[in-house]
């Protein structure tokens, strides 16, 4: 007995990030798994167009997962929290994938961005993973690099380092050395809250999306702009996905 | 008058990392900027096959581009020699560029991994667009990436930053308050001279291609055995490109 999962990356945002390997995996698989979750119906239709677009081989079966509630980004233990939601998570796609693919078969998740980068679609599927389960992971074009595309922008400097980072790690600022600073993940706008001098912002939401939206320039010139435009963006559509890079000048 | 460059992401080694945006570029482009130096034909050559393998629309001109000199990497100012290094190639390009591509033209150029991460070639473009050049970028997936999905990991923890770093600031150890951190253009074997303690490393040289070589494990086991590896692939090949994750248990 024995089943195949892949993890596919299908990119950030545009579908034509999906690279030649995510294609050939898209009219490889027997099952599509699809995590769902309230409020993102977009995200779902999305991967759905992409296999609409990229697969030739004929039908394919699709799940839906219905995903455990996530936990607070400011539980008391977050680390702790999301553990443990993890731990449903594999429970419940173990016994789906157990009993939606037969021997020999293949099921695949489509996973936004990069599969490695702030996903735990990856974890649970290795923690999941047995004798009889085998996976593959197919990587992606990750927001990070669709924002610097974007912009036109390299993302470090000659011969510098480049830090990416949870927005809820930012509070402190930028740590000494490192002058080159991605953020991601961020619920609200961390970038408002920091000590503009000195430091230069690229802002992307929806990157890659029609809904795209980019801002630069010196953090304290733009970062109203932002804020207001990012609100804006947010009401509209029910949902946020934004990354910028904080450059800092010596 | 108007020209305009594409700077095309091609992914760090497998031919089929290539996006179905990149091919589409390559569908798209007049002329073909390969940029030349020693001991690096393997990757011209490589580059000439992505494109004789997604090029549909029939004949391109390919512009040969030899590149001046690259300073050591221990120049005594290193910032200062490279940054005299892009002013060369911002000459010859341009030159070139203006002379090759006629009015309404376009003109590639094939970016390893992606475009904005340690590479110049993003930056000599923007200096040497005017009026009258025109550059878009079209990213794709990095060495980052593609070592993580080799190895099947994330790139970060729950909650926690990710450091990409020159090997060079490796040498006082990793920082205090990152416990991940990806190592790119190390031309030596900088993770040997670290105390291993705590440590795991996840190493991949020729990521993707038919070369490619993976090793993880403790550092402190498993060093040796890199820098054995290394070494003679090294020899064998007469160069080296590889990537390694530092992970440090708390
Ligand atoms: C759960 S993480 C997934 C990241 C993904 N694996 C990647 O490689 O980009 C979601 C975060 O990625 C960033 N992100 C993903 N897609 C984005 C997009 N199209 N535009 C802007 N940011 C995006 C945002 O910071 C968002 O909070
Ligand atoms: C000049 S940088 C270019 C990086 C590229 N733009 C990217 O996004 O991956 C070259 C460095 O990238 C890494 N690299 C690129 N391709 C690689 C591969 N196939 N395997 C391992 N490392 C690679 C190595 O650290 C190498 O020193």
């Amino acid at each position: 007995m024995m089943r195949e999962l892949l993890l596919i990356g299908i990119g950030a945002g545009d579908p034509d990030h999906v690279t030649i390997q995510a294609v050939a995996a898209i009219n490889r698989f027997d099952v599509l798994f699809l995590v769902t979750k309230d409020g993102t119906d977009e995200l779902v239709a999305l991967r759905r167009a992409i296999v609409a677009r990229h697969r030739t081989t004929g039908p394919y079966r699709a799940v839906e997962l219905a995903d455990p509630p996530r936990p607070w980004r400011d539980a008391p233990d977050y680390r702790a929290a999301v553990a443990h939601w993890r731990e449903q998570r594999r429970d419940v796609w173990g016994a789906e994938v157990r009993s939606e693919l037969a021997d020999g078969q293949t099921g695949a998740f489509l996973v936004w961005g990069d599969p490695s980068l702030y996903e735990s679609t990856l974890a649970v599927v290795a923690e999941l993973a047995d004798d009889t389960i085998t996976y593959d992971v197919i990587p992606g074009v990750s927001a990070v690099h669709a924002l610097t595309a974007r912009h036109r922008i390299p993302l470090n400097r000659v011969g510098r380092p480049v830090l990416i980072t949870p927005a809820r790690l930012l509070a402190g600022g930028l740590p000494d050395d490192v002058d080159d600073v991605v953020v991601m993940l961020d619920a609200g706008t961390a970038f408002a809250t920091l000590p503009p001098d000195g430091l230069t912002i690229y802002w992307g939401a929806f990157l890659g999306t029609e809904d795209e939206l980019l801002i630069a320039g010196p953090l304290g010139e733009v970062a109203g702009e932002i804020v207001r435009v990012r609100t804006e963006a947010k009401q509209r559509k029910g949902w946020m996905f934004d990354t910028y890079l904080l450059r800092r000048e010596r």
